[in-house]
């Protein structure tokens, strides 16, 4: 921080007058125009430090005032003169990921002439593998308003940091205030601060702040970093890092529970997050092969080849890191709810200590999600059945027989093995045994 | 508050004794049994300004005390004697419309005796077009009880200064704490605490208080004013007021914004209300023509006729205002939750500038719901396609064709057209192209 | 209190110095290693009694350090050692219904080996009958991982006195905070934190504080008991306790209420609760008809003997309180939610005092799930009819005729009963007269 304080100290002399004196300048008309602005800045640190109007907004003074305000807005690039290792730190976390300007989508990507470091966006150094895997809503049919009001107003946070920040207060207390990160880390797809709000963490917080409780920046930013993906395990799509990175991080996350917490606890409950990633994550995988089959048999309705393409995958079924929220039929509209809520939400519960995100807003949806689909897949079948049946002339059922017997048999091994009734020799005799009796 | 504050005091004196003295002879046994009241009261301004118990409950001391504790019960008529400028402007705003009188019904509106100014509470003045077109619930089903504490416990407000005021105290903090408008203003249906709380505003309101950051008030009560509708655009069903009027609300709002920030940006950020309103509405109607064509088609299960009658349709479909949500066949139970809960939180989202609402809670589960509800009524028209087939005696399926292709070319243009991909003109040339390849 | 802290020095003084001297032996390497609890310990009460770690640890020092950590944990009968009569009062809840042990699951109970008080676990004293028909989520197919993170975080309450207190700092302003109760009391199977919160009672609390305005002890621990059943007149699922423990427990609650409001005010709040109660219930049990009916006739898909046993009902339906969400087909994924989210919302935000969970998070998608469930049934039942005419080479409809009329008339009367439109005599005269039309 003093280090920092002294750049900017160091920075505001080097700045010839004309620059440096922006508040002068700017201050006769914006006191009357827009005096709160001008209050708070007098309050912040950069008017202690003598850091006025023009050293963010630029120093062109009264032919820099476009008619749609756009100009004015400060980005990451001017912060970074004076702030060079946060933001560093920012650009090359999950914060930094390219949504805004559109390279966390892999088909803006394509288009992007990248220059300099920003092969690293969507890169691995050196490496053409995407570095994330990013579900992307940008293809959505909707207005620039509500891309501007729904997606950029959080995903500016790549190159805005006024977004935690506050504008003109750029206050700390503001910035780390866990309500700060809850206006974009709500909601259905990621609800962390309502997780970590009503776990005892949050409720300690509550009562004696952060001196004896974590906050999100204890765990997520320790020591100030500005690297927020430190610690964690998986990429945005929630697939996890490979084995040596992932050690890494995890490593770093029990290093900060070890704080307050022996290591071997906060091992437990980290590899119970883990545990709970995976059995989540196999049901939506269930879930997403019974859709796949469904669309194999052509029981989509309406049929992927029917509807607008989609702006990847065209007239094919995209279950993917790309699939989008319409357009869809029933079937993909559990899957998607299923995948992108209850499923994110069970482990994510369990990594911030919440019992009932990761079991009732998780677990228990993700199971009655995956129920109803395969009901909704039962009843497409027979509807597909009546059809076949009244095409052929006859009334004779076909046999479905041996294939859905078997299919029954294996779940219930699964399940009495989770059930812990079998161990896993138990289990490999019984499903060799099933599948002898079904004659394969 | 000086001057209200007068007005008491002239009253207090202008009471005869016996009334104003309501304390004194309460006081011996109310100490005893609501020793709590007693407290509260003998703390409150209505205390110190000498109103007792007899200036609001009435002087018949101990005869009223009936067994149902009713009549003990003191409305706005009492509150407004001595405080009329703000009992006016309530009875004027949206929390006077008159659901709790059963004023907001229209069925009950028709067999009410309107007597002196009542009549404004449904219609604009000199005018037989109602004021508002409301969401109306009384029709339903239900207990009593269920109406007591889910229906009239919030809309109560407007017969009740105490809802928001509490009884006994008359507390302004609690009155205007964002807390009061939360028990009504929360939820599945309108979440605008929820959504102020995790907003930018009531995160700085949370660290700094109200001298930094908007609360409700700040915004819907400017300058005390208890015409909570003022700045509001539209009527309680969503629908747009007039332009005139419009205007005027609008630029009431930008004033209460441009007291910290530029016009030009409170006016962007309005319009983006607007545009994302237009948007989503666009969706419910979408939803709403799909289910009267199922409606047409007699493949609404059950059936409208088969129901038990909507009070005000009877045997016919009702999607208006007046849509209940009880006996209801699944495609409208799927219009129902766009409409109230989807579309309303979208908009809503965007005005009180949350994205989390906006988006995840808004826009999404709106556009999820409608590839539900297309999907379903694919599902339907598929199942009578088998009954025509079977009734006719035929194996050979009837051809969709055109109809279906001519939809879906239309859908994809205003979807591109909404991405982007095309201007307006364009999106003209590939309709009229569309048409005519179809042959129309 | 002061009675307890007098016991706690006792024993502090009766126990040999090996053991009360705990904390000098493990402080050395536990400063070390776990500082902070080291530290929030010696800020406790237990350390100002001198109440050291082999107190609660046990005293066999280095050796009680087992890899998993497990043993280190302290259960309640370490705490009842000097704290018995809150031990004793917990274990006679709720609280202590056996969850954790496994005794409140009928088929665990069935082969745990009752030793001593443990009968009064499950049963009434000195009765075969079981005390509480308790839900049970423990036979659901799950990682030990969800197990621990999802089910026993709550139900550890029963056995371990730190879910609430906290582990060292044992501190009571802790355990009283309402988020402490919120951690397992939220969400969408019984939101009481939620409720509570944005209720009057809340908002009032948070500006003023317990004296002000109750929190969730107030009500439920009143003077501090541990029995936070006291007041409740129903067991876990929701089923009325009989008359005369029912009176006896509305009484306790009346008494809580009225330090603040009068009885018959309270009571009429609370017999709201009971009517919106019994209302939802209906409805929950019109839905499981619906469900019966649908098993009845092979219709439910997968059908409960083609999926994995259910534990205790093995290839039956289960709707009871031992119904699982897992394994089901879609009319009873609808029932499971009318259930236990949307029927316990109405009535809990009733006693609760909150309109909007009541209605819009209760009442609403009850009735919603209803629709739903009545319009999937017909659609099962009208594929069923398109089956059978198939099967039988006939295209004639089977008349549904008379009984489909007569239901919907008993509905309708039953209506109109609850709307007031018709009276008790009107409603018997009425369904005396359909009866007779339908000819039975």
């Amino acid at each position: 921080m003093i280090q920092q304080l002294g750049l900017v100290a160091l920075l505001a002399v080097a700045n010839p007058a004309s620059q440096r004196g922006g508040a002068q300048s700017c201050q006769p008309c914006h006191a009357k125009e827009t005096p709160g602005i001008v209050r708070v800045w007098a309050e912040s640190a950069h008017a202690r430090a003598k850091i006025g109007c023009a050293e963010c907004h630029g120093a062109d003074g009264p032919r820099n005032h476009p008619a749609d305000g756009a100009r004015a807005a400060v980005d990451a690039a001017a912060c970074r003169r004076c702030h060079p290792k946060p933001a560093a730190q920012h650009a090359a976390s999950k914060h930094g990921i390219g949504f805004r300007a559109g390279r966390g989508c892999t088909r803006n990507a394509a288009s992007a002439v990248p220059s300099g470091g920003e092969c690293l966006s969507c890169h691995e150094p050196g490496s053409a593998v995407p570095r994330e895997q990013a579900e992307c809503a940008r293809f959505l049919a909707q207005t620039p308003a509500m891309q501007r009001q729904g997606c950029t107003a959080c995903h500016a946070v790549e190159t805005r940091c006024d977004t935690c920040h506050g504008a003109h207060r750029t206050e700390r207390a503001l910035a780390r205030d866990p309500g700060t990160c809850a206006t974009c880390h709500m909601g259905p797809d990621h609800a962390q601060y309502e997780m970590w709000k009503t776990s005892r963490h949050g409720v300690v917080y509550g009562l004696k702040g952060v001196a004896e409780a974590p906050d999100c920046a204890t765990c997520h930013m320790p020591d100030g970093t500005h690297d927020v993906s430190q610690g964690i395990s998986m990429d945005l799509s929630g697939k996890p890092y490979p084995a040596k990175r992932r050690e890494q991080e995890r490593t770093r996350m029990v290093e900060v529970c070890a704080r307050c917490h022996t290591r071997a606890f906060a091992e437990r409950q980290l590899a119970d997050g883990d545990a709970v990633q995976k059995e989540s994550k196999a049901l939506v995988e269930e879930a997403m092969a019974i859709v796949r089959d469904l669309d194999h048999l052509a029981l989509l309705e309406p049929a992927p080849a029917s509807r607008p393409p989609h702006p990847l995958s065209g007239a094919r079924l995209e279950l993917g890191p790309q699939m989008l929220y319409e357009n869809l039929s029933r079937p993909e509209a559990i899957v998607f709810r299923m995948k992108k809520f209850s499923y994110v939400t069970a482990y994510k519960g369990v990594f911030h200590q919440n019992p009932d995100y990761a079991h009732w807003y998780g677990n228990a949806p993700l199971k009655l999600g995956l129920s109803e689909l395969r009901s909704e897949a039962a009843l497409l079948r027979k509807l597909r059945v009546l059809e076949e049946r009244l095409e052929a002339g006859t009334s004779h059922e076909p046999k479905a027989g041996a294939d859905a017997t078997l299919r029954r048999e294996l779940r219930e091994l699964r399940e009495r093995r989770l059930r812990g009734e079998l161990d896993d020799a138990a289990l490999e005799r019984g499903q060799r045994e099933a599948l002898d009796r079904s004659g394969r």
